[in-house]
């Protein structure tokens, strides 16, 4: 390993401005718009793999982004092949005039780079193809065989990353998944998440009157689609955040005496919290710590709304129609489908007379968790123990990675989940960073996590 | 009269392309980019009086956009005089896409002129305009003596008109009102509107977190300032369209037995209502029909909502923010300054903890009612059923015209409400638009009624 240490703390800067180079493609997958972005961010990256050592370095078109794939798979039957997973693509940066810098300009402040991606997921990402670099340009075996696959879709629900696994399951059979999409519990506090909440995002749309009205004239008479939609979406939840869909909870695992125990073990500062994010209280589900509302219990959100007169002044209007895109976070054993079929009946049953709503699905996504006795897990706390010189702590995370469901299901692998990044790091916020530190510590990680695989 | 009819059937083209110059000029006044605009429409207007023979026409600056007045009081001091109030601004055209033609590009369809003020009010103040133009050119004495006072910002709530009429109130004094900004109740049966709802209009801003957070890592245990907007909302009436806040329904005079029974007389076909506005049901109080909830109770309703996320696509955001336009139609005896206060209370007490909430007020107007003995109206009876063949019906409309309390208070005068338009001229909505019939019934119905005044 003193090789490899030395090669990356002299490699360090070089190593940065190659992320930079990435994190300068605006590969937005959410917006048409982006699409040659996203295909440049792919070449730019098949290109970098080839560069860097790996073979059999493919892209492979697909009915939306191409996914790439990279081998090197030379360490031998005996030893544990990994399935790296990645995401080139991103979120769009908008509100784009409350970032401080140009979100696809790396722009470094503080110790960090700040740039649309920067944490989510191109610099996490990123950690990984420079510690096997580090083996290559070191002339150090690889100790395990390592399979690299890096999707462009994952920001819109990896419609085609499922076909693709299943159509490749040769290819891409393993021992187990490494992911680093998740965030670290602290800067100083390595951790191991052990569990991901689900996701069904849903669009709305209420209609009333077949044009937009005077509200002088027809206000009072004529049922309102801004107010319908209002009135609906305030009937999904209690104020303390219980969803008061029928059946919502009914797969719903309660959480164990011990897990709670591992909860209140974690070092989380509430008044810091508070004041980190500029609220007077926390909010949520009684009888739950914030930690547990928001990565072990399941929520409901209006991610966005529109409808009738935006701009400045005072419009007299009546909307013809009203919007409103929202998700629920689901936990283990949630079921998206039938989560979405429970919401699209629930919506149909609350909207009142004299409108009319109509529900589209956008990308769901199962919850998650993985055994804490897998050997995988174990090389990973050892990884982290030996650079960050403190064991990891387990933590569950609230956002979503359907794609573990997936793999588990699908290649029979369960996936460690390493993050580097932090919950600060501003991930689809203006703002996003991703501290150099933590990038750097991040690669060594990974070096040193092959290393300890090859042992157990 | 028979030598001006004449006249006005002769000029009735030319009648009409002067109105669409005027409809050319978009005078838009509640979006300031359209200042130079409004200012146009204001001398244009001030010319044309000119030309057609008005004296000592003004157009006065005030610290909004300009007042014009213009006089012609050569009738004798025992005929009445009458103040003639129209405005020249407009509301915004949006949404546009929704506009079959230009909505600032005259054009004719199925005998009607669409343009954005077609009817809202620059058609329907024109009448008056040509009426008066037809006693000139004919050589015929006016028979009354006339004011003119032509305002730029009745669709921001007349700021500055208040403050002016009370400065010039020795050069506005008259004996009667006369507008021309309602609607006839169908085009067959003419109508007097004898009341008016008042307006209270509100923008709420409901903001959580200090910025754009993720929905996976903060959803369930920070309180959505969208979620908040949304229950704050829905809880400001029920689902009948009762309005919850505390004090509100205080001042609202019952509508009499007889009031109710005039109601009943109106010729009202609520299925066409219904298929006219392709809904399958209306909406409203109990107890009371549609007519009574559109026009002699208070209502309330979302104009525009907007926050989060709303292009194309998924992101899972929780908002930092979440914004509403709403107002309140109100009716006599309702004071839209106490309203505003008793709204801003109400939204105060239940905005829930980890939000907090700002309530903007725009601009408010008090709700009016005319006696119907006064011989002002009793000439526009007159006056339609010379031009119509029929008398006219006694109506109330749901829409505001803040200024009719305004005159009563501050000159002494009640205003009669001849409209010459129809509720279904898409007012303040795409595909606005003035029949010219109606265009020249209402000239003629104007020559008319000043006939009659000086009988009585």
């Amino acid at each position: 390993m003193q090789k490899i240490t030395q090669y990356l703390d002299e490699q360090a800067e070089r190593h940065e401005q190659e992320l930079f180079e990435l994190l300068r493609i605006p590969s937005i997958s959410t917006d048409p718009a982006f699409k040659p972005e996203v295909l440049k961010a792919a070449s730019h990256l098949r290109d970098h793999l080839a560069r860097v050592g790996m073979e059999e370095v493919m892209l492979h078109e697909t009915a939306g982004n191409p996914i790439i794939t990279a081998m090197h798979a030379r360490a031998g039957q005996d030893k544990p092949t990994v399935l790296i997973y990645g995401h080139y693509d991103v979120q769009p940066p908008d509100p784009e005039d409350l970032w401080d810098s140009p979100p696809f300009e790396p722009t470094i402040k503080n110790g960090a780079v700040f740039a649309r991606g920067a944490s989510d997921d191109k610099g996490q990402m990123f950690t990984h193809i420079k510690s096997i670099e580090a083996f290559f340009k070191t002339g150090t075996d690889l100790p395990v065989n390592i399979k690299l696959l890096l999707e462009g879709e994952e920001e819109i629900g990896s419609p085609n990353l499922l076909p693709f696994i299943q159509d490749k399951k040769e290819l891409l059979s393993c021992d187990m998944v490494l992911i680093s999409d998740t965030a670290m519990f602290d800067e100083n506090v390595p951790s191991i998440t052990y569990g991901l909440r689900g996701l069904a995002y849903m669009e709305i749309e209420v209609t009333g009157p077949n044009r937009d009205l005077h509200s002088g004239v027809y206000g009072g008479g004529v049922q309102n689609p801004a107010n319908a939609l209002c009135e609906m979406l305030a009937r999904v939840k209690d104020d303390k955040g219980v969803i008061r869909i029928p059946g919502f909870y009914d797969k719903v695992k309660s959480l164990s005496v011990e897990e709670r125990k591992a909860y209140r073990q974690l070092p989380f500062n509430e008044s810091a919290y508070k004041r980190h994010l500029d609220i007077e209280e926390v909010y949520g589900e009684e009888d739950f710590s914030t930690l547990e509302r928001v990565s072990a219990r399941p929520s409901f959100d209006i991610n966005g709304m529109w409808g009738g007169y935006q701009a400045e002044g005072a419009k007299t209007v009546l909307p013809s129609k009203a919007n409103a895109k929202v998700s629920m976070r689901l936990v283990p054993d949630q079921d998206p489908r039938e989560i979405a079929q429970l919401f699209k009946d629930f919506i149909k049953s609350i909207t009142p007379p004299g409108v009319k709503s109509s529900v589209r699905e956008h990308h769901g996504g199962r919850p998650a968790s993985v055994d804490f006795n897998f050997y995988g897990v174990k090389a990973a706390a050892k990884a982290y123990k030996s650079v960050y010189g403190k064991d990891p702590l387990y933590t569950r995370e609230g956002g979503s990675i359907p794609i573990v469901a997936d793999f588990k299901e699908t290649l029979g692998a369960d996936s460690i989940l390493m993050g580097f990044g932090l919950s600060s790091d501003a991930i689809h916020s203006p703002n996003e960073h991703f501290a150099l530190k933590d990038f750097h510590r991040g690669i060594k990680t990974s070096a040193t996590f092959f290393n300890c695989l090859s042992d157990f």
